[in-house]
């Protein structure tokens, strides 16, 4: 239970590392937009591993199919199914994951849980169950687009304690993806490349930051008081893998200043739109957007499984040690830029169709 | 819509801060739990405005009925139902307010969502709101005890830049609740004390942080992938108004770590539990409990409302100034502290529910 | 758990028969829609026992009081709370029921699923649960009234054999109330007042069925494959107290029938719209509605609680007889009238807010 | 929306009878339950066209794989997703159905509802959206007979005019299954075979009744007050394809009793258990399971796509007739059986995960 998400835009993500395949069936996506397979695969591509030097090496195609919902290149309104079958499957690489539990992982909780875990990859807890979330995500991305020309751009914020400085005002799909690193910073993306590959040759890793803005965001969307805008995209996000923390706006930093110095001053702009001179609320008021960018971070802890040697016991409880073989990101940022957008996309999206529901009769 | 929060222990609040009453109705509670009117109210009491000279002096009774759900002081498993009775009405302090927005207030996104706005008090994004949380938080933290033995300790972690020193091991409700401040940090309490003070005379205000420890919660809480522990923690906590982040754990500071610093080690304690030797993760891997502490930190803003005088709009857009009158908060920390406390203990009761309906089979 | 109905128009009732009180939440309803307690309370008024001398003497006001989410006679979008106090408790007349069981009533399973009962008056189970569902429904028909000129008429098609001829195209709300009985057929009212107050004086009781028609209703609401219009409109009817059946348009008759006989022959009006020749779909096809008139039949059981001596069990299993004493209804068809016309208004509600949310784009 | 179905045994079906395949996800199965696609495939083997000379001669093998949730043929608690490939698509039967409305058919409504509609096959109407509930419904149906015992059977009780006469006491899948109508009345099911076989000749078509009982059902499972069992089994029934109307035990049948009748007097039997002499009630008392066989019924209409010629229109709304080709089956009756069924088995499955969760604690 749990592997759904969303209200109106609903999304039901299935499949482990292993077995048939992986996907996502969505259902409320209105009907008559228009939807492709290679929109989605764009968004799975900038997910996969193997993509560049400081990913997996782990060669995966993740080639996506639409089982249903779509008809000549349109929404029905039905059940959107998406899968991607699972290949390259080198299970001997799990054999000793088998019996001893990686420090920090889901292993020892999976057992403790249910009993039973799919051992190969990780299972479920695998970060291959995102595959479902970047591909529905591809589409919430384009229905918000279509509906509100909302644009949404990830990136990486900061790897350990190297900080781009990016504007969100005005940062660009094109801008992040010319560096593999996902880091619109040319001076710092160079140095955080050369870090993680560092880090991966000692078989340690490196967590950081992903920051992610939505623009042109309409006002309204939201619903107090448990499903504000800033609630859902927090549980959105915190259900990543590797998630620990989460900010809109000011976040934490925002706690050290006065109201005085904190609040955004109202202003009438030149369209005669109520705006505000900061936004350090985040594109957010009481739980519902105010016209402004959202604007969020993601904090990812450093990837749980590497080689070097770590303490640990097996199944049976006892102690033992453990160097992790197997092909592992030395930095999951890079490949988390595609699934907190995703994630974005997503809430948007279902309030965006909620919004519509209550609040446009007169 | 937004106003329910939980699957199987689920709340529905309601009310204004004017207006009849504020309450909620907890649908899913088990069956012969022994509650109390005054166990409500012990919780309602931390909550209340007019408790000490450092929150509003509003004085509010805020006292509790039970109108349903419960027969000679035990639940009979149907809809718990409690209502407080709003009072002490000074509507016309609002009449400034009903015209120019408050910054960083909900005043204009609710008028742009809804199209209309009970003025008074803020209405429904009043932190009045809370009391049905509270509330119902009251009767979970109960069942959490009687089930599973588990302790939720919520404290003042910082107000501005000042910070406390406090073990989550440890912390007791006690220590808690021997200071207005609610930091159990005797060096550090009276500081916070005195500033809140100072800024409250200059009409300003000030944010901080709550931490908050769940100590004895069962192992297995949490469903993936999109409901887990922390992903419904975060949630339930970005709910509450004016937060601005949510930490679990190593939080963002964990970021800076690399794998190998920052991964718990398993142990296996002399009971034969897998324990860790760290608690970096902050109770919680691969979105279930895995029977360590659960340590989350929520960061809030400084209060919106102040009586210092602010540049905004008026509903019709025209530039003007606006210094509050009524009587606020300058800090919502203190009052913060049993709200944080609720929302993770509604948490976690849903979870420990949830576990129950699909893993005790066999 | 199981005490809340809809998606986003959505209701949560509470309360036993004695206690505090009983009454509703309603989270989603739309802003700036006009409001009293005037015209809740009209709809509480043909629900409410005493009301005529073939329901039960139990005087009960019934006074409804709006706690939130009204201002100025406007809804806020907010939830609104609707509660009315419990009065004329007479627990004495129960001290009997308490120990044996009364024959198919819901006294036993009670007891068995949850291990506890709110004795008086049957608790949870009692049809005073009912009050704030017709409180929401009255919202809901106001709703659908001025959004889209929706009329709902509910009557007493059947007492026992006594079956009333009303045409569901016609049928209006004051011929329904022009007679206690609520059958607008004034040969067979009188009838049907006859016979039940003959068998109230026998202490035993009757059965029959309501038949509701919903006029008006816009093409398109109904969500498959499992929101059919028809299966939500079954589910909320048979959640109503003594329910044994359900049906829609030709119901079980038209399974006699062979489909060129049943099938319901489109043609165009003269607006230009597409109708049917006949009605057997009951104004669904494929789960939607297609703007015919919706019609539907539930089956009432007789009345379980009766005077007459009956073989029962004690709670502890031993043999024994009960003829229960108290005041009840010895047909529950009249007062069941207004209950099924709000479930059809809170399911056509709420499917009209989930037909805005996904198909009105474009 | 609308594709889900459940609480916490939860599935999400998806798929066009033309396109990619169709399928479910099962999101709540509880861990470690064997189950294999043999097991599935025997209840899809029951449901699939062609299977006698009585249905539409369509060749469809509905060869079903399980692409995720299992491991070794033992469930892990993730989601299951299966589908099942669509093949032999004859669209060019559908191109005169293209233009014309079939009466009674779901595609005058979906175009007005969505605008769009996948013609080929009625796309998400055709009754080949049921094999995701019938696949789901074979591990529901596995997980409660392993964990209660419980027997689910249904059987064709009546076509047209023609019943059965069978005892839900006693009777069993081999008798239901030893004739191609499943009507396990030896003398009865000869005649519905003739007479289904001559309308079906004329181009003209056939409804009825199907009954289904579920015996060893536990005490204790239904959610008053929306989610009563009824309420649930009576939505999870008219969700079907073709269904005019759903009773529970005496129906509306038992409407024309008196009390004294109708009720269900209880005794206790041998092994002290308190039972009912009758069971008028169908097996639930106040919406909750009383240990006694649930007894339900479900009317289909006559199938509404006939090869008789009819009055219609074009999706433009001008007059025309449609005599439909294609293959069709002249009754859905005995393919409704396995629906039947695994609706009600995911009902229950879902009631007990409920009870389980609210009603196991002390």
């Amino acid at each position: 239970m749990g592997s759904s998400f969303g209200h109106l835009f609903r999304i039901s993500t299935f499949g482990e590392s292993h077995g048939g395949g992986v996907g996502v069936v969505i259902d409320g996506c209105p009907p008559r937009l228009e939807i492709s397979e290679a929109e989605i695969q764009f968004e799975l591509d900038r997910r996969r591993p193997g993509q560049s030097k400081i990913t997996t090496p782990r060669k995966e195609a993740d080639q996506c199919e639409i089982l249903s919902g779509v008809v000549d290149g349109k929404t029905l309104d039905t059940p959107i199914a998406i899968v991607v079958r699972n290949k390259d499957q080198r299970s001997q690489d799990y054999s000793e994951m088998q019996v001893a539990y990686r420090p920090s992982h889901a292993d020892a909780t999976y057992d403790a849980k249910y009993g039973i875990r799919a051992v190969a990859g990780g299972g479920r807890s695998s970060a291959r169950e995102t595959i479902g979330r970047v591909a529905a995500g591809a589409i919430a991305k384009k229905l918000l687009r279509e509906i509100a020309g909302v644009e949404i751009v990830g990136y990486v914020k900061r790897i350990k304690d190297l900080e781009g400085q990016i504007d969100p005002e005005t940062v660009t799909l094109e801008q992040v993806e010319s560096t593999i690193v996902r880091c619109p910073d040319e001076a710092i993306a160079p140095q955080m490349i050369d870090l993680i590959e560092a880090i991966g040759r000692e078989g340690d890793s490196l967590g950081g930051v992903v920051e992610c803005v939505a623009r042109r965001v309409p006002r309204g969307l939201g619903e107090p008081v448990f499903d504000k805008l800033e609630a859902d995209l927090a549980k959105a996000c915190m259900s990543l893998p590797a998630t620990k923390g989460f900010e809109i706006g000011s976040g934490f930093a925002g706690t050290e200043m006065t109201g005085s110095e904190h609040n955004d001053a109202f202003y009438t702009d030149e369209q005669g739109q109520i705006r505000t001179r900061t936004n350090r609320s985040g594109g957010t008021q009481g739980g519902i957007s105010n016209g402004e960018n959202i604007v969020i971070r993601v904090a990812f802890k450093p990837t749980a499984t590497i080689r070097k040697e770590q303490e640990t016991v097996t199944n049976s409880g006892e102690a033992t040690t453990l160097a992790a073989r197997g092909r592992h990101d030395p930095c999951v940022l890079p490949r988390a830029v595609p699934m907190v957008e995703a994630m974005v996309a997503l809430v948007l999206c279902d309030h965006l169709l909620r919004q519509q529901a209550q609040c446009s009769w007169w």
